[in-house]
């Protein structure tokens, strides 16, 4: 207990960002309180805006400004290829490939994995708007870019299934030692699938 | 640059806090929006409440919930004892002495030490107020917990010397080796303070 019943509010707020622990959040809130008072305003109403208006993104369910907005990326109408869509779990991974600076395409942000006893279905993930976004013939390639476990590759095969459906290239992305990985230190599944999927040396 | 200008202002606005980089603000931001909008819009409110309301306790500095009212520890007046004032530079070291659960008397904040080069002069501590709260004659002892620096040093002299024409004993927390320390890591200044400094042996 602080000398401010306001500031222990505040402390344990803070507390909410991953993180984000209770000597961090009391160093935090003491910097706001005593030199960064106007820059915490701006957060609070910032932060407060951003929660109430970001929706997702009627096209790729990636993160948008607001309610029924298309997001930056599918707006792009010069730079992305169209015909190449990329199918992602997170908004953070649709962050990832882009830094990756090689992909020109579009996404679908799935906000998960099929997980049936969490109650995670094909609705949950807006497999119908993929669906319809497919049937509209436009996308002659869906690059599968999931996590590499058994839910990931559970959702792979079922998404797969619907885009071979409309005809559809299915691709993943591959997987194998990392740049700047050494052999020593791979992990058995990961050196059996990066040998089992060798490619020819050039 | 994010699919959303909104979450691009978010991810910028959480880096004013001291610790948060880019790459912790990307987690946060995207925590609160995946599954914490509620907790993140609770969070804004309190932080814009206790950014525009805590002000200083007019007794002593520290935070207090509202302008003009006295702070959670001036207010208790059953379990503190008036006679011994303990001064401080910052709100921090209220909660670290606190902390030790050792001291019950009253504090007196400073926010900061005199530095004349950058202007703080004794009115900027508010030594003032603590010269009038001297002044009433309810304080006996004054226990000086200040930085072991040049500039806490020089802050103690001056306010050893309002303390001493009110008559009011001063005394100063020990330097020393810390408990679970070892001499072979403790630098030679606190090593010297610390040998000058020796008490007899029970």
């Amino acid at each position: 207990m602080s000398s401010s019943k306001r500031l222990d509010d505040l402390i344990s707020a803070l507390q909410i960002m991953p993180g984000i622990g209770p000597v961090s959040a009391a160093r935090i809130a003491y910097a706001l309180l005593d030199y960064k008072r106007p820059e915490g305003l701006r957060l609070s109403e910032i932060l407060k805006s951003a929660l109430n208006e970001i929706a997702l993104c009627p096209e790729c369910r990636n993160y948008t400004d607001e309610e029924g907005q298309r997001c930056a990326i599918c707006e792009d109408f010069h730079r992305r290829d169209r015909g190449v869509l990329c199918v992602v779990e997170t908004p953070q991974d649709v962050d990832a490939v882009e830094n990756s600076g090689i992909f020109f395409g579009t996404y679908y942000v799935l906000h998960g994995h099929l997980s049936p006893l969490d109650g995670i279905g094909p609705s949950e993930l807006g497999l119908d708007i993929l669906s319809s976004r497919l049937a509209q013939g436009t996308v002659h390639e869906l690059i599968l870019a999931l996590s590499q476990s058994v839910e990931g590759d559970a959702t792979a095969q079922y998404i797969a299934a619907i885009a071979r459906k409309y005809g559809v290239k299915v691709t993943t992305v591959a997987t194998g030692v990392p740049v700047g990985g050494d052999i020593r230190s791979t992990d058995g599944s990961t050196l059996a699938l990066s040998i089992e999927n060798r490619r020819e040396f050039r």
